[in-house]
């Protein structure tokens, strides 16, 4: 069997669960192969005390989940007018004592669906032994982020030639999103954000018609998936010459994706890489206005566990994968963020960004 | 008070609601005009009986709400070291009977945090209102719908003439994605699907390597979002010459386009429209090879209220908006899909895309 199913079958021996639904699309990929988006259709991984596992999906992605999910024995179907409920409770046992959930993704009305069709007696959540699986990357997931930040780093590399005055922060989004296709990405792995001038200091701006223009900053926020896994990489550039101020806030910014990333070894709380990197900020009189967190997992998804935040007290450990991003954001004047990908190694880090990192001019 | 939230008011309070919760991002943009993705974060619009509405929203995204939801009063934020819930918890009444949440949307471990921070005597589903407020488009909502088909249709128009013999489904996918974004969409409204030969009978198939041949069909799905509104369209060509059996499919799955958009009026039944392509489908010989549902509702979200399938009774109504979408998929052969986004008139239909529909042989 593959390892990581029957890793799952042991959790829920462990657990004394008699059967686990799977139901969140990155899950399944990690654990079948079978990647696919069902949207508001029903797709789940089925796994029953003693029995094979199984897949329940869409009938229309029939023969792509025989393709990709080979070693799952049974896949079994349900059209867009059966209550795929009904058909998934025909597969499970009569009685069910304790069966596994993921609440996180798993909706109320879901829920309520499934409990009406499939009554157990108890209903225990799995999200954080699946999170505990993806969480520590294997030398082969590695090796694919690797090659998904290679390709952001090449994607960026290409779209800052294109900058100059008078471009508009959405020309330059098409030129990087139709890079990413051509190097052969699954997509972007968010919507691609290119922020000039004032507008980078919103950290979740929308790119529109702004023009870039000379003595401003200009950030770009980009990532791709490829072959499943997310690459995610900020990186601000001067247009032509700014003043002190922003290069003050610049250098800060710097100063503390540095402090960050030094910090990473493992053993150290998630809580201590935020703190490093906030109180650079704070000590050189920016503090408030770095309003978010240091940084998120990446992996199957571009947002995944680990949060790197102020609050996380969990230890790193080998394998672990996320992001350093810093920001400093001052309203009506700029914000500068940069953002590494990072991965815990036995005895410190591995920096999957390779991107010149000290303030460069462009345009 | 801008009318859609005086409408929920009206709703909570016919519901004897004290509160009620949003998060929906597109719910709260239909309500507020605020657009964001949050992520895993917490973004809510929150009413309470005898108050005025408020939003919580991260704390990175302020600015942005301030200036995008400029009708609702109060804008409170939570930082990413806080619990949302129980911030949350703060700004609601000590005691709250009755409080209205999406089901479909709130997922279980976000339920019970809530409820754990904000307890209520009862807790009730506000989807159906929501997607009722929704579901009848206005006319300005039906204005910027066309502005998103037209937008498609052109995009199509400008990416069919790269096809020939030897390109990939990804270099057509990269062109689309590109000139949507020079046209100024917001983005893809799903991943553009490109797929040739016989990649086309996967009604859920990725786009790679393949390349087109003479001889074959090649399939297009694409959308974009413009302004917050979705458009979807799927046009299948012929490549040079095609033999009669891909023609006869073809032959099939345009005369049921046809058929359900003529059945298309105020008051006839979802299931109907289903019906009338299926049956027209079948009395082909192809009935088996039509697996999916006819169409899905179309407007904020690509995929949203109502469904159109051969179980759904519900009557249509004037405004309603959503694709027409019939297909046949041989596997190992090709498939063909003629998608149209269509808006239920007074008296009829008016079909919001026009791009050709008879066979056409292009590269």
């Amino acid at each position: 069997m593959q390892p990581r199913i029957q890793a799952l079958y042991e959790y829920m021996n462990d657990q004394s669960m008699d059967a686990l639904l799977v139901t969140l699309p990155a899950h399944i990929f990690y654990l079948t192969g079978f990647r696919s988006e069902p949207h508001e259709r029903f797709l789940g991984l089925v796994l029953v005390k003693g029995e094979s596992p199984f897949l329940l999906v869409p009938a229309i992605d029939l023969e792509a989940a025989q393709a990709a999910a080979n070693h799952i024995p049974h896949i079994h179907t349900h059209s867009d007018t059966d209550n795929p409920y009904e058909v998934l409770s025909k597969l499970l046992p009569r009685t069910i004592g304790k069966f596994g959930l993921e609440k996180s993704h798993l909706t109320v009305s879901r829920f309520e669906a499934l409990t009406a069709a499939c009554g157990a007696r108890e209903y225990a959540d799995i999200d954080e032994a699946l999170r505990a699986m993806r969480v520590i990357k294997s030398t082969e997931e590695i090796i694919v982020m690797r090659r998904a930040v290679r390709m952001i780093e090449d994607v960026l590399q290409a779209g800052i030639a294109h900058v100059r005055p008078g471009v508009s922060e959405l020309d330059l989004v098409a030129e990087l999103d139709y890079r990413m296709k051509k190097l052969g990405a699954d997509g972007p792995s968010f919507d691609t954000m290119v922020l000039a001038g004032e507008k980078s200091a919103l950290p979740h701006g929308i790119p529109g018609d702004r023009k870039v223009q000379n003595g401003e900053l200009l950030l770009f926020d980009l990532g791709v998936y490829l072959d499943g896994y997310a690459s995610d990489i900020t990186r601000t550039f001067a247009v032509g010459d700014i003043d002190d101020k922003l290069k003050d806030i610049y250098e800060t910014v710097l100063a503390a994706n540095r402090k960050a990333i030094e910090a990473v070894r493992p053993g150290v709380t998630l809580a201590s890489l935020d703190r490093a990197a906030r109180d650079t900020i704070a000590s050189r009189g920016y503090g408030e206005y770095f309003m978010h967190r240091l940084g998120h997992g990446l992996g199957l998804d571009v947002h995944e566990y680990p949060s790197v935040h102020g609050q996380n007290e969990e230890r790193l450990a080998a394998g672990m994968a996320f992001t350093i991003e810093p920001g400093v954001y001052v309203a009506g004047l700029g914000g500068v963020r940069i953002e590494d990908d990072v991965i815990v190694t036995e005895d410190g880090v591995e920096v999957l960004t390779s991107f010149p990192k000290e303030l460069t001019v462009i345009g």
